[in-house]
């Protein structure tokens, strides 16, 4: 076998073997196939596609290219939940003690962010004394003691991707449904989870900007997970506007711990319950609408948000900061935002948005840049939300007047005032699952492929 | 400019502009743009195509990447003639000492062989004492004393070409019209001769099976080198079956000299005259017919034989192995290929004949392969030939009873015998001139782009 002949089918446009993909992976993971030839490759695919049978076995030989987490010693069903990246996402923060404290594991390997999008892992490391940094013996022990633990990826969990991934990032390969897919799904698979629950953002502050690709990589996604003997449901939920009101990491664990304690943004409660009583369901804890009341009931009683500070001291995190947030680093300047105009806010360049809190200090524009857990953005109106002149936009906090300046004039870009109101948007669109596609936010769409 | 944007307007299938196409020509030559870059970018050509604006402005970049020939000292009118490569092709062998006997003079680069195709390079060397390697000065030096000189390619001409060939030929991007047309032309724009002629084969033992693929580079070729400012013409000449008889090395340069005395295979003798004829009429010397007519005489009268002599002897060969074969090197081992039934030849798959002939030690499968200069292939028939049971089909030459039996087993395979007498096929296909196309084998054909 040779790779240049599986370059050239794939460029011809036919369907690769089990056997071709394997020797693809094997080889780049094992440096025989050199990176021009896996360039080629994947623009071939970019350009070509790959059908779900191809996408799955790329996936299942990405996934079995380095170590894999053995969970099967932890109690209950284990899940793990996984957003596709968004401005303003705290989900995990609020979704995994809730679900821990109804019995269900989750024990999850996250990721930090870059570029205009946040990462939990960088969200954590914003509560003072908490590591993500947990040998794999002590991550299980975390989870087996109070039902939930997330931490950093290992270094030797599925190379093939971080090989690929690094070479798409510089060969303009990287939005292609297939690659995505296998991206996201090999990592699920190796970190060993039951029960897999994808939250695929959809709108200007996603990377899918619109309903049919972010469709589609969610279906790709729940028949990899399927493929492979896991249950598998994917939630298309907004990111045309930011989730919530705060953006930035510490910004984010406070909004996270209101939510725990009932008092989130109704879009942020209402993504966070649905995830929630979605991965409660797949866990077998009972019918959709039961899960719901149960979330609602595990935030009401405190249980949930109790859930969160036990995981952070097991975690060699100040639990005391949840309920306190002067504990956490304070910003050095901030800044309120005001509108320049009366008017409707009638769209949010969200990417714009996640980009401004970068300026700030939120983020990282390169991978090996520093992170101010104190900076970000806290939105007092989002869209759909009327303003009078002079009203308070946003509220910045950054290290610096600099910094702020660059961030306000971005956010200002990023923010459009109409003299229409725009019209509803809903904040959940969709829950694909092997049985189907079923219609949320939206009215059934035909145009839409399902 | 960075070269990732660059790769992702190519993949969306966007224009790329002069200064695009320079940045990657220049970086990549540089070593500033890595291979697997370029790997992507050459994949997405390969997918979206070129204008002929791109693909002339990547010519152009290509061209003066390295040093460029200066041909400007030289008597008279500079011409160049190209083969896209065949079987059997030993057609500058004979044009060139034509035209250089009529007052055209010819100071070109050549190639080597490589896979089914021969090469100018080799079949020159196998004259006794010949040398393709002449420094500059005497390069010019020998051209401008005969009319004719033909060399090896200096390392410092088109390196860009060199470098991105070699990527292409491992990330199966070689079949493309428009790398494969910039490939060709800017070696010939750096060559510096005024008119350039290309002769590009069509048919089972060509890079391009069908005629529509032939036309289509024939018309790009053409296009690139008349924006560059050359006089450029295009020949589209039938590969479907091998040029003439002889296939190898000392084989070809004999038949060569057959031609050049007025005894050559019909297909061979009107494919050499209609070559010179255009060349010498791009050149000045008169109608296509007043040229064919001064060829004929040329060879007629022996000059076109005296000139091919003349240059042997410069380039430091022995001109007496022209006229008496047996100073060529002599196989070791010969055999008669006999028809297994009678029948018709009804097919030949002309590039198995290649690698027939290239298994007899006459051909490189890899570039650093050596080459027997007495091996190799002569016909005793070709396709529309009807031979009986037991008659002659071909004389394998070789170093080896081995490599007899691997050339006769692959010559076996290429020839199809029927019981039904195939359609005559034309020779010369078409011409392609910035005026147009001008129908010559074939009808006028609707089906194929013009």
């Amino acid at each position: 076998m040779r790779m240049y002949d599986i370059i050239a089918r794939k460029r011809d446009g036919h369907e690769l073997s089990d056997e071709e993909i394997a020797f693809f992976v094997g080889g780049y993971v094992a440096g025989d196939v050199p990176d021009y030839q896996a360039a080629a490759l994947c623009m071939a695919i970019f350009l070509r596609g790959m059908t779900a049978r191809e996408t799955g076995c790329l996936t299942a030989a990405m996934a079995r290219s380095g170590e894999t987490v053995d969970l099967s010693s932890l109690p209950g069903v284990t899940v793990d939940k996984h957003s596709t990246g968004g401005v303003g996402d705290k989900t995990t923060l609020v979704v995994a003690p809730l679900v821990a404290s109804c019995g269900v594991t989750v024990a999850k390997m996250s990721g930090r962010g870059l570029g205009h999008t946040g990462g939990t892992l960088d969200k954590l490391e914003a509560i003072p004394g908490l590591s993500v940094r947990q040998g794999p013996e002590r991550f299980l022990q975390i989870a087996r003691e109070c039902g939930c633990a997330v931490v950093g990826q290992t270094d030797d969990l599925v190379p093939a991707d971080r090989k690929l991934y690094a070479l798409r990032d510089v060969t303009a390969t990287v939005n292609s449904i297939p690659l995505i897919a296998s991206s996201v799904m090999s990592k699920k698979l190796a970190a060993g989870p039951q029960c897999i629950l994808l939250d695929v953002k959809c709108g200007s502050g996603a990377f899918m900007k619109d309903e049919g690709s972010a469709l589609e990589l969610a279906q790709a996604m729940v028949a990899i997970g399927e493929q492979a003997g896991r249950h598998t449901v994917a939630l298309v939920t907004d990111m045309s506007r930011p989730l919530g009101n705060a953006i930035g990491n510490a910004l984010e664990v406070m909004e996270a711990c209101e939510a725990l304690r009932g008092k989130a943004p109704e879009d942020l409660e209402s993504t966070c319950v649905e995830l929630a009583a979605t991965l409660l369901s797949m866990a077998g804890k009972g019918s959709l609408a039961a899960c719901r009341a149960l979330a609602r009931r595990q935030i009401a009683n405190g249980e949930a948000f109790a859930k969160l500070g036990e995981m952070v001291r097991l975690q060699g995190g100040d639990p005391a900061c949840l309920s306190d947030f002067s504990r956490f680093a304070q910003p050095a300047a901030s800044r309120e935002v005001r509108a320049s105009r009366a008017g409707w806010i009638c769209h949010m360049d969200t990417e714009r948005v996640g980009v401004a809190s970068m300026e700030l200090g939120a983020g990282r524009a390169r991978i090996d840049d520093a992170i101010d857990h104190a900076a970000g953005i806290v939105l007092a109106h989002k869209t759909g939300d009327h303003v009078r002149r002079g009203e308070l936009l946003a509220t910045l906090h950054a290290s610096s007047d600099a910094r702020l300046d660059a961030g306000e004039a971005t956010l200002r870009e990023a923010v459009s005032l109409c003299d229409e109101r725009p019209p509803d948007t809903p904040h959940l669109l969709a829950r694909v699952s092997a049985e189907g596609v079923e219609w949320l936010g939206w009215a059934a769409r035909p145009s839409v492929r399902a």
